[in-house]
Protein backbone atom coordinates (compact mmCIF):
# COMPACT_ATOMS: atom_id res chain seq x y z
CA UNK A 1 0.00 0.00 0.00
CA UNK A 2 0.85 3.52 -0.88
CA UNK A 3 -0.51 6.53 1.01
CA UNK A 4 -0.36 10.13 0.07
CA UNK A 5 -1.77 13.63 1.83
CA UNK A 6 -3.70 15.25 -1.08
CA UNK A 7 -4.02 19.14 -1.47
CA UNK A 8 -7.79 19.30 -2.39
CA UNK A 9 -10.36 22.59 -2.41
CA UNK A 10 -11.69 21.27 0.78
CA UNK A 11 -8.23 20.92 2.83
CA UNK A 12 -5.83 17.78 3.07
CA UNK A 13 -7.03 14.34 3.19
CA UNK A 14 -5.44 10.95 3.42
CA UNK A 15 -5.72 8.95 -0.09
CA UNK A 16 -4.37 5.65 -1.09
CA UNK A 17 -2.62 5.39 -4.46
CA UNK A 18 -3.62 2.87 -7.01
CA UNK A 19 -3.10 2.80 -10.77
CA UNK A 20 -5.07 5.00 -12.39
CA UNK A 21 -6.73 7.38 -9.37
CA UNK A 22 -6.04 8.26 -5.71
CA UNK A 23 -8.65 6.89 -3.35
CA UNK A 24 -9.59 9.22 -0.45
CA UNK A 25 -9.57 7.92 2.93
CA UNK A 26 -11.50 9.36 6.20
CA UNK A 27 -8.39 10.89 7.81
CA UNK A 28 -6.99 14.53 6.99
CA UNK A 29 -3.71 12.94 5.91
CA UNK A 30 -1.34 10.46 6.61
CA UNK A 31 -0.03 11.85 10.00
CA UNK A 32 -3.63 11.68 11.03
CA UNK A 33 -4.71 8.33 9.54
CA UNK A 34 -1.72 6.53 11.32
CA UNK A 35 -2.64 7.62 14.81
CA UNK A 36 -6.08 6.03 13.88
CA UNK A 37 -6.71 2.28 15.81
CA UNK A 38 -6.64 -0.25 12.87
CA UNK A 39 -5.66 2.26 10.15
CA UNK A 40 -4.31 -0.63 7.88
CA UNK A 41 -8.01 -1.40 7.74
CA UNK A 42 -8.84 2.43 7.21
CA UNK A 43 -6.97 2.27 4.53
CA UNK A 44 -8.15 0.04 2.50
CA UNK A 45 -11.46 0.46 2.35
CA UNK A 46 -13.02 2.35 -0.86
CA UNK A 47 -13.64 6.55 -1.46
CA UNK A 48 -14.06 9.05 -3.57
CA UNK A 49 -11.37 8.73 -6.38
CA UNK A 50 -9.29 12.15 -7.10
CA UNK A 51 -6.99 12.39 -10.41
CA UNK A 52 -3.41 11.27 -10.10
CA UNK A 53 -2.45 14.87 -10.67
CA UNK A 54 -3.90 16.23 -7.72
CA UNK A 55 -1.61 18.29 -6.03
CA UNK A 56 0.40 16.87 -3.24
CA UNK A 57 0.67 18.11 0.53
CA UNK A 58 3.82 16.96 3.07
CA UNK A 59 2.96 13.16 3.66
CA UNK A 60 2.87 13.86 7.22
CA UNK A 61 2.46 17.66 7.58
CA UNK A 62 2.91 17.66 11.48
CA UNK A 63 5.14 14.32 13.15
CA UNK A 64 5.27 14.23 16.63
CA UNK A 65 9.02 13.98 16.58
CA UNK A 66 11.32 14.28 13.40
CA UNK A 67 14.58 12.51 14.57
CA UNK A 68 17.07 12.71 11.84
CA UNK A 69 20.25 10.46 11.90
CA UNK A 70 23.95 11.70 11.03
CA UNK A 71 26.43 9.89 8.89
CA UNK A 72 25.15 6.90 8.78
CA UNK A 73 26.53 5.20 5.08
CA UNK A 74 28.75 2.43 5.76
CA UNK A 75 30.85 3.15 2.26
CA UNK A 76 30.61 6.93 2.81
CA UNK A 77 31.97 6.44 6.90
CA UNK A 78 35.04 4.23 5.61
CA UNK A 79 35.42 6.63 2.65
CA UNK A 80 36.17 9.44 5.00
CA UNK A 81 38.37 7.13 6.52
CA UNK A 82 36.62 7.11 9.98
CA UNK A 83 36.04 4.48 11.93
CA UNK A 84 32.49 3.31 12.33
CA UNK A 85 30.33 4.74 15.01
CA UNK A 86 29.20 2.53 18.20
CA UNK A 87 26.08 4.67 18.35
CA UNK A 88 23.81 6.69 15.67
CA UNK A 89 24.38 9.92 15.95
CA UNK A 90 20.53 11.75 16.62
CA UNK A 91 19.12 15.10 16.05
CA UNK A 92 15.94 17.18 15.62
CA UNK A 93 13.86 19.24 12.95
CA UNK A 94 10.68 21.43 13.64
CA UNK A 95 7.74 20.63 11.50
CA UNK A 96 7.67 23.82 10.14
CA UNK A 97 11.03 23.01 8.41
CA UNK A 98 8.21 20.29 6.35
CA UNK A 99 7.03 21.47 2.96
CA UNK A 100 5.45 19.01 0.20
CA UNK A 101 7.48 16.83 -2.61
CA UNK A 102 6.95 19.67 -5.50
CA UNK A 103 6.53 22.55 -3.24
CA UNK A 104 9.51 25.54 -3.32
CA UNK A 105 12.97 25.09 -1.07
CA UNK A 106 12.73 28.55 0.98
CA UNK A 107 16.30 30.06 0.39
CA UNK A 108 16.73 32.03 3.67
CA UNK A 109 18.53 35.44 2.84
CA UNK A 110 19.99 34.62 6.45
CA UNK A 111 22.25 31.76 4.90
CA UNK A 112 24.47 31.77 1.93
CA UNK A 113 25.16 27.60 2.12
CA UNK A 114 22.40 25.85 2.01
CA UNK A 115 22.96 22.30 0.84
CA UNK A 116 20.67 18.90 -0.06
CA UNK A 117 20.89 15.64 1.49
CA UNK A 118 18.77 12.59 0.27
CA UNK A 119 17.23 10.31 2.87
CA UNK A 120 15.05 7.54 3.18
CA UNK A 121 12.52 7.68 6.18
CA UNK A 122 11.47 5.45 8.38
CA UNK A 123 7.65 6.27 9.59
CA UNK A 124 6.02 4.91 12.43
CA UNK A 125 2.83 3.36 13.03
CA UNK A 126 2.68 2.26 16.65
CA UNK A 127 3.20 3.43 20.18
CA UNK A 128 6.56 1.90 21.42
CA UNK A 129 8.80 2.05 23.94
CA UNK A 130 11.58 -0.07 24.56
CA UNK A 131 10.56 -2.41 21.49
CA UNK A 132 11.71 -5.90 21.35
CA UNK A 133 13.60 -6.62 17.38
CA UNK A 134 9.68 -8.24 16.32
CA UNK A 135 7.99 -4.78 18.29
CA UNK A 136 10.19 -2.60 16.01
CA UNK A 137 8.75 -4.36 12.82
CA UNK A 138 5.62 -4.17 13.61
CA UNK A 139 5.86 -0.32 14.59
CA UNK A 140 7.31 0.39 11.21
CA UNK A 141 4.38 1.61 9.42
CA UNK A 142 6.95 2.07 5.91
CA UNK A 143 8.80 4.66 4.50
CA UNK A 144 9.19 7.81 2.49
CA UNK A 145 11.50 10.23 1.57
CA UNK A 146 13.15 13.53 2.92
CA UNK A 147 15.53 15.96 1.36
CA UNK A 148 17.32 16.73 4.65
CA UNK A 149 18.38 20.36 3.81
CA UNK A 150 20.78 22.25 5.97
CA UNK A 151 22.14 25.62 6.07
CA UNK A 152 26.06 24.91 6.51
CA UNK A 153 27.05 27.90 8.13
CA UNK A 154 24.21 27.53 10.59
CA UNK A 155 24.93 24.23 10.86
CA UNK A 156 28.55 24.62 12.26
CA UNK A 157 27.73 28.20 14.19
CA UNK A 158 27.92 26.28 17.49
CA UNK A 159 28.72 22.46 18.40
CA UNK A 160 25.26 21.51 17.69
CA UNK A 161 23.68 20.93 14.31
CA UNK A 162 20.04 22.07 14.99
CA UNK A 163 19.87 25.63 13.65
CA UNK A 164 21.64 24.30 10.38
CA UNK A 165 18.39 22.04 9.87
CA UNK A 166 15.50 24.00 11.07
CA UNK A 167 14.85 26.62 8.89
CA UNK A 168 11.29 27.49 7.89
CA UNK A 169 9.87 25.88 4.98
CA UNK A 170 13.23 23.96 3.62
CA UNK A 171 12.57 20.33 3.70
CA UNK A 172 10.84 18.30 1.28
CA UNK A 173 8.94 14.92 3.10
CA UNK A 174 7.03 12.49 0.50
CA UNK A 175 5.54 11.86 -1.81
CA UNK A 176 4.11 8.56 0.16
CA UNK A 177 3.91 6.49 2.75
CA UNK A 178 5.20 3.24 0.98
CA UNK A 179 4.30 0.11 3.33
CA UNK A 180 7.11 -2.66 4.04
CA UNK A 181 5.44 -4.94 1.54
CA UNK A 182 5.86 -2.91 -1.16
CA UNK A 183 9.66 -2.65 -1.11
CA UNK A 184 12.16 -5.34 -1.29
CA UNK A 185 14.49 -5.52 1.88
CA UNK A 186 10.74 -4.81 3.41
CA UNK A 187 11.49 -3.22 6.88
CA UNK A 188 15.39 -3.30 5.80
CA UNK A 189 14.49 -1.72 2.75
CA UNK A 190 17.25 -2.08 -0.26
CA UNK A 191 16.32 1.03 -2.43
CA UNK A 192 18.40 3.36 -4.62
CA UNK A 193 18.52 6.59 -3.26
CA UNK A 194 19.67 9.71 -5.43
CA UNK A 195 20.16 13.73 -5.48
CA UNK A 196 19.80 15.56 -8.56
CA UNK A 197 20.56 19.58 -8.75
CA UNK A 198 19.83 21.31 -11.83
CA UNK A 199 20.84 18.27 -13.50
CA UNK A 200 23.65 16.92 -12.31
CA UNK A 201 23.48 13.72 -10.48
CA UNK A 202 25.21 14.57 -6.95
CA UNK A 203 24.22 11.28 -4.73
CA UNK A 204 23.96 8.06 -5.70
CA UNK A 205 23.60 5.08 -3.22
CA UNK A 206 21.75 2.02 -2.43
CA UNK A 207 19.62 2.05 1.09
CA UNK A 208 20.88 -1.25 2.00
CA UNK A 209 24.19 0.41 2.89
CA UNK A 210 23.19 2.17 6.14
CA UNK A 211 25.17 1.02 9.18
CA UNK A 212 22.11 1.50 11.50
CA UNK A 213 18.85 -0.15 10.13
CA UNK A 214 15.66 1.33 10.23
CA UNK A 215 15.17 -1.36 12.54
CA UNK A 216 18.12 -0.94 15.04
CA UNK A 217 17.20 2.69 14.48
CA UNK A 218 13.81 2.00 15.89
CA UNK A 219 15.01 -0.25 18.80
CA UNK A 220 17.46 2.59 19.76
CA UNK A 221 15.95 5.99 19.73
CA UNK A 222 12.26 3.61 21.62
CA UNK A 223 14.81 2.78 24.50
CA UNK A 224 14.93 6.48 25.34
CA UNK A 225 11.51 7.82 24.21
CA UNK A 226 8.18 6.91 23.33
CA UNK A 227 7.42 6.43 19.56
CA UNK A 228 4.12 7.21 18.13
CA UNK A 229 2.36 6.74 15.06
CA UNK A 230 3.43 9.57 12.95
CA UNK A 231 6.84 10.08 14.34
CA UNK A 232 9.86 10.10 11.46
CA UNK A 233 13.07 9.11 11.56
CA UNK A 234 15.21 10.28 8.69
CA UNK A 235 18.07 7.87 8.48
CA UNK A 236 20.88 9.58 7.11
CA UNK A 237 22.32 10.57 3.97
CA UNK A 238 24.97 9.22 1.81
CA UNK A 239 28.48 11.44 0.05
CA UNK A 240 27.97 13.87 -2.38
CA UNK A 241 26.84 16.65 -0.19
CA UNK A 242 27.74 20.64 -1.84
CA UNK A 243 29.23 21.18 1.26
CA UNK A 244 31.78 18.23 0.74
CA UNK A 245 32.87 19.67 -2.68
CA UNK A 246 35.62 21.14 -3.67
CA UNK A 247 35.21 23.95 -4.01
CA UNK A 248 31.85 23.82 -1.75
CA UNK A 249 28.79 23.95 -3.90
CA UNK A 250 25.16 24.91 -2.23
CA UNK A 251 21.86 25.73 -3.79
CA UNK A 252 21.04 28.42 -6.08
CA UNK A 253 18.37 30.48 -6.61
CA UNK A 254 15.92 28.73 -9.63
CA UNK A 255 17.80 25.50 -9.05
CA UNK A 256 15.65 21.59 -8.72
CA UNK A 257 16.51 19.86 -6.90
CA UNK A 258 15.46 16.36 -6.66
CA UNK A 259 15.89 13.40 -4.19
CA UNK A 260 14.20 9.75 -5.14
CA UNK A 261 14.45 6.71 -3.45
CA UNK A 262 13.42 3.58 -5.70
CA UNK A 263 9.94 2.16 -4.65
CA UNK A 264 8.84 5.63 -2.88
CA UNK A 265 9.02 7.85 -5.35
CA UNK A 266 10.80 11.77 -6.17
CA UNK A 267 11.06 15.05 -4.71
CA UNK A 268 11.42 17.77 -7.15
CA UNK A 269 11.57 21.25 -5.67
CA UNK A 270 12.78 24.70 -6.87
CA UNK A 271 15.12 26.44 -4.73
CA UNK A 272 13.54 30.18 -4.23
CA UNK A 273 15.72 33.02 -2.79
CA UNK A 274 13.18 34.24 -0.27
CA UNK B 1 -1.16 37.10 35.61
CA UNK B 2 0.14 33.75 36.83
CA UNK B 3 -1.75 30.91 34.92
CA UNK B 4 -1.07 27.42 35.60
CA UNK B 5 -2.43 23.95 34.40
CA UNK B 6 -4.44 21.85 36.67
CA UNK B 7 -5.18 17.92 37.00
CA UNK B 8 -9.21 17.74 38.12
CA UNK B 9 -11.51 15.06 37.60
CA UNK B 10 -12.77 16.13 34.47
CA UNK B 11 -9.36 16.13 32.93
CA UNK B 12 -6.96 19.41 32.69
CA UNK B 13 -7.80 22.85 32.42
CA UNK B 14 -6.07 25.92 32.24
CA UNK B 15 -6.33 28.22 35.17
CA UNK B 16 -5.38 31.67 36.80
CA UNK B 17 -3.83 31.86 39.91
CA UNK B 18 -5.09 33.81 42.79
CA UNK B 19 -4.79 34.56 46.15
CA UNK B 20 -6.93 31.69 47.41
CA UNK B 21 -7.94 30.02 44.79
CA UNK B 22 -7.31 29.06 41.03
CA UNK B 23 -9.73 30.14 38.60
CA UNK B 24 -10.39 27.96 35.67
CA UNK B 25 -10.42 28.83 32.27
CA UNK B 26 -12.02 27.95 29.11
CA UNK B 27 -8.86 26.17 27.81
CA UNK B 28 -7.69 22.39 28.57
CA UNK B 29 -4.36 23.93 29.40
CA UNK B 30 -2.20 26.87 29.26
CA UNK B 31 -0.93 25.58 25.72
CA UNK B 32 -4.61 25.61 24.43
CA UNK B 33 -5.27 29.21 26.33
CA UNK B 34 -2.11 30.89 24.42
CA UNK B 35 -3.10 29.50 20.91
CA UNK B 36 -6.34 31.34 21.55
CA UNK B 37 -7.11 34.91 19.77
CA UNK B 38 -7.21 37.17 22.69
CA UNK B 39 -5.41 34.85 24.99
CA UNK B 40 -4.84 38.18 27.62
CA UNK B 41 -8.64 38.64 27.45
CA UNK B 42 -9.79 35.08 28.21
CA UNK B 43 -7.32 34.65 30.81
CA UNK B 44 -8.89 37.79 32.92
CA UNK B 45 -12.54 36.30 32.90
CA UNK B 46 -14.11 34.87 36.27
CA UNK B 47 -14.53 30.58 36.62
CA UNK B 48 -15.21 27.70 38.18
CA UNK B 49 -12.56 28.38 41.86
CA UNK B 50 -10.24 25.26 42.29
CA UNK B 51 -8.52 25.28 45.90
CA UNK B 52 -4.90 25.77 45.95
CA UNK B 53 -4.06 22.22 46.64
CA UNK B 54 -5.16 20.53 43.34
CA UNK B 55 -2.59 18.87 41.63
CA UNK B 56 -0.80 20.76 38.71
CA UNK B 57 0.18 19.13 35.21
CA UNK B 58 3.47 20.35 32.98
CA UNK B 59 2.08 23.98 32.28
CA UNK B 60 1.97 23.48 28.63
CA UNK B 61 1.72 19.70 28.34
CA UNK B 62 2.55 19.71 24.16
CA UNK B 63 5.01 22.76 23.14
CA UNK B 64 4.86 22.64 19.44
CA UNK B 65 8.59 23.33 19.63
CA UNK B 66 10.67 22.78 23.04
CA UNK B 67 13.94 24.23 21.63
CA UNK B 68 16.95 24.43 24.35
CA UNK B 69 20.21 26.97 24.66
CA UNK B 70 23.30 25.44 25.85
CA UNK B 71 25.92 26.99 28.16
CA UNK B 72 24.68 31.18 28.98
CA UNK B 73 25.00 32.48 32.15
CA UNK B 74 28.38 34.32 31.55
CA UNK B 75 29.59 34.07 34.92
CA UNK B 76 30.17 30.62 34.24
CA UNK B 77 30.90 31.06 31.23
CA UNK B 78 34.10 32.82 31.98
CA UNK B 79 34.90 31.34 34.95
CA UNK B 80 35.62 27.61 32.95
CA UNK B 81 38.01 29.74 30.75
CA UNK B 82 36.40 30.23 27.65
CA UNK B 83 35.71 32.96 25.06
CA UNK B 84 31.76 34.57 25.55
CA UNK B 85 30.71 32.90 22.22
CA UNK B 86 29.22 34.67 19.23
CA UNK B 87 25.74 32.87 18.91
CA UNK B 88 23.59 30.71 21.13
CA UNK B 89 24.11 27.08 21.45
CA UNK B 90 20.78 25.11 20.62
CA UNK B 91 18.91 21.70 20.60
CA UNK B 92 15.84 19.79 21.37
CA UNK B 93 13.37 18.13 23.64
CA UNK B 94 10.91 16.45 22.72
CA UNK B 95 7.32 16.85 24.54
CA UNK B 96 7.18 12.82 25.90
CA UNK B 97 10.01 14.30 28.39
CA UNK B 98 7.74 16.89 30.11
CA UNK B 99 6.42 16.23 33.59
CA UNK B 100 4.49 17.83 36.23
CA UNK B 101 6.37 20.60 38.55
CA UNK B 102 5.81 17.38 41.10
CA UNK B 103 5.99 14.33 39.59
CA UNK B 104 8.46 11.42 39.81
CA UNK B 105 11.48 11.82 37.24
CA UNK B 106 11.71 8.62 35.56
CA UNK B 107 15.40 7.79 36.02
CA UNK B 108 15.46 5.57 33.28
CA UNK B 109 17.37 2.04 33.83
CA UNK B 110 19.71 3.04 30.63
CA UNK B 111 21.89 5.39 32.45
CA UNK B 112 23.70 5.77 35.71
CA UNK B 113 24.52 9.55 34.96
CA UNK B 114 21.27 11.31 35.22
CA UNK B 115 22.07 15.32 36.15
CA UNK B 116 19.58 18.53 36.54
CA UNK B 117 19.63 21.64 34.99
CA UNK B 118 17.88 24.91 36.81
CA UNK B 119 16.60 26.88 33.72
CA UNK B 120 14.21 29.58 33.44
CA UNK B 121 12.11 29.60 30.54
CA UNK B 122 10.74 31.97 27.72
CA UNK B 123 6.96 31.13 26.23
CA UNK B 124 5.93 32.15 23.53
CA UNK B 125 2.68 33.53 23.04
CA UNK B 126 2.35 34.56 19.05
CA UNK B 127 3.04 33.97 15.82
CA UNK B 128 6.37 35.47 14.72
CA UNK B 129 9.10 34.97 12.07
CA UNK B 130 12.30 37.31 12.08
CA UNK B 131 10.74 39.76 14.75
CA UNK B 132 12.28 43.12 15.72
CA UNK B 133 13.15 44.05 18.94
CA UNK B 134 9.49 45.56 19.89
CA UNK B 135 7.71 42.23 18.22
CA UNK B 136 10.30 39.88 20.31
CA UNK B 137 9.22 41.92 23.32
CA UNK B 138 5.39 41.60 22.58
CA UNK B 139 5.49 37.91 21.74
CA UNK B 140 6.73 37.03 25.29
CA UNK B 141 3.97 35.73 27.14
CA UNK B 142 5.73 35.04 30.09
CA UNK B 143 8.11 32.56 31.89
CA UNK B 144 7.98 29.25 33.54
CA UNK B 145 10.99 26.83 35.03
CA UNK B 146 12.36 23.85 34.16
CA UNK B 147 14.67 21.41 35.11
CA UNK B 148 16.79 19.97 31.98
CA UNK B 149 17.12 16.70 33.13
CA UNK B 150 20.56 15.12 31.54
CA UNK B 151 21.75 11.62 31.00
CA UNK B 152 25.15 12.79 30.48
CA UNK B 153 26.54 9.72 29.11
CA UNK B 154 23.99 9.22 26.19
CA UNK B 155 24.84 12.95 25.86
CA UNK B 156 28.13 12.43 25.16
CA UNK B 157 27.71 9.21 23.15
CA UNK B 158 27.69 11.18 19.94
CA UNK B 159 28.83 14.98 18.96
CA UNK B 160 25.30 15.69 18.95
CA UNK B 161 23.64 16.33 22.70
CA UNK B 162 20.08 15.50 21.89
CA UNK B 163 19.32 12.06 23.52
CA UNK B 164 21.02 13.04 26.66
CA UNK B 165 18.39 15.24 26.84
CA UNK B 166 15.37 13.20 25.59
CA UNK B 167 14.40 10.09 27.85
CA UNK B 168 10.53 9.67 28.72
CA UNK B 169 9.73 11.47 31.80
CA UNK B 170 12.52 13.11 32.89
CA UNK B 171 11.78 16.95 32.35
CA UNK B 172 9.54 18.95 35.08
CA UNK B 173 8.41 22.16 33.57
CA UNK B 174 6.32 24.81 35.26
CA UNK B 175 4.57 25.17 37.93
CA UNK B 176 2.91 28.55 36.27
CA UNK B 177 3.67 30.70 33.77
CA UNK B 178 4.54 34.42 35.16
CA UNK B 179 3.70 37.35 32.84
CA UNK B 180 6.35 39.81 32.48
CA UNK B 181 4.76 42.34 34.16
CA UNK B 182 5.18 40.03 37.01
CA UNK B 183 8.44 39.71 37.36
CA UNK B 184 11.07 41.96 37.97
CA UNK B 185 13.17 42.96 34.72
CA UNK B 186 9.81 42.48 32.82
CA UNK B 187 10.79 40.34 29.46
CA UNK B 188 14.66 40.47 31.25
CA UNK B 189 13.79 39.29 33.94
CA UNK B 190 16.23 39.74 36.93
CA UNK B 191 15.85 36.60 39.37
CA UNK B 192 17.16 33.72 41.67
CA UNK B 193 17.36 30.25 40.21
CA UNK B 194 18.85 27.82 41.86
CA UNK B 195 18.93 23.66 42.47
CA UNK B 196 18.76 22.01 45.48
CA UNK B 197 19.66 17.81 45.67
CA UNK B 198 18.78 16.05 48.62
CA UNK B 199 18.82 19.18 50.75
CA UNK B 200 22.09 20.39 49.58
CA UNK B 201 22.67 23.91 47.45
CA UNK B 202 23.84 22.65 44.07
CA UNK B 203 22.99 25.55 41.47
CA UNK B 204 22.87 29.59 42.54
CA UNK B 205 22.34 32.00 40.03
CA UNK B 206 20.21 34.94 38.90
CA UNK B 207 18.51 35.37 35.13
CA UNK B 208 20.34 39.02 35.08
CA UNK B 209 23.47 36.85 33.95
CA UNK B 210 21.89 35.51 30.53
CA UNK B 211 24.61 36.45 27.82
CA UNK B 212 21.86 36.28 25.31
CA UNK B 213 18.80 37.43 27.27
CA UNK B 214 14.87 35.97 26.51
CA UNK B 215 14.70 38.93 23.92
CA UNK B 216 17.90 37.99 21.77
CA UNK B 217 16.49 34.76 21.89
CA UNK B 218 13.28 35.17 20.56
CA UNK B 219 14.45 37.05 18.07
CA UNK B 220 18.04 34.55 16.89
CA UNK B 221 15.48 31.77 17.02
CA UNK B 222 12.60 33.37 14.73
CA UNK B 223 15.39 34.66 12.43
CA UNK B 224 15.47 30.87 11.10
CA UNK B 225 12.02 29.43 12.31
CA UNK B 226 8.36 30.47 12.79
CA UNK B 227 7.80 30.65 16.72
CA UNK B 228 4.32 29.94 17.45
CA UNK B 229 1.90 30.40 20.59
CA UNK B 230 3.73 27.66 23.57
CA UNK B 231 6.51 26.95 21.94
CA UNK B 232 9.00 27.32 24.27
CA UNK B 233 12.84 28.17 24.80
CA UNK B 234 14.86 26.97 27.84
CA UNK B 235 17.47 29.75 28.27
CA UNK B 236 20.52 27.32 29.27
CA UNK B 237 21.51 26.87 32.94
CA UNK B 238 24.42 28.18 35.22
CA UNK B 239 27.70 26.53 36.87
CA UNK B 240 26.59 23.72 40.01
CA UNK B 241 25.62 20.90 37.69
CA UNK B 242 26.36 17.40 39.02
CA UNK B 243 28.40 16.05 35.81
CA UNK B 244 30.71 19.07 36.17
CA UNK B 245 31.92 18.04 40.37
CA UNK B 246 34.90 16.03 41.38
CA UNK B 247 33.48 13.31 41.47
CA UNK B 248 30.60 13.87 39.37
CA UNK B 249 27.50 13.29 41.26
CA UNK B 250 24.19 11.88 39.62
CA UNK B 251 20.92 11.79 40.52
CA UNK B 252 19.95 8.36 43.11
CA UNK B 253 17.16 6.95 43.53
CA UNK B 254 14.66 9.06 46.19
CA UNK B 255 16.39 11.99 45.88
CA UNK B 256 14.32 15.28 45.85
CA UNK B 257 15.64 17.64 43.17
CA UNK B 258 14.09 21.52 43.88
CA UNK B 259 14.59 23.66 41.01
CA UNK B 260 12.97 27.54 42.04
CA UNK B 261 13.05 30.53 40.21
CA UNK B 262 12.35 33.66 42.01
CA UNK B 263 8.58 35.15 41.14
CA UNK B 264 7.83 31.46 39.27
CA UNK B 265 7.60 28.56 41.75
CA UNK B 266 9.57 25.25 42.16
CA UNK B 267 9.35 22.20 40.77
CA UNK B 268 10.18 19.53 43.03
CA UNK B 269 10.61 16.02 41.92
CA UNK B 270 11.31 12.62 43.29
CA UNK B 271 13.57 10.61 41.46
CA UNK B 272 12.92 7.48 40.89
CA UNK B 273 14.60 3.85 39.16
CA UNK B 274 12.34 2.78 36.33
Amino acid sequence: MRLATLRTSEGTVAARVEEERYVGLDATDVGALLAMEGWQERAAVDGPAYPLDTELDVVIPRPGKIICVGLNYRSHILEMGRPLPEFPTLFAKFADTLIGPQDDIELSAESDAIDWEAELVVVIGAKIRRASEAEAVAAIAGFTAMNDVSARDWQFRTREWLQGKNFDRSTPLGPVVATPDELPGGVRPALPISATVAGEKMQEADTSDLLFDPVDLVRYVSSMITLRPGDVIATGTPGGVGHARKPPRYLQDGEVVTVEVGGIGRLANVAVRG
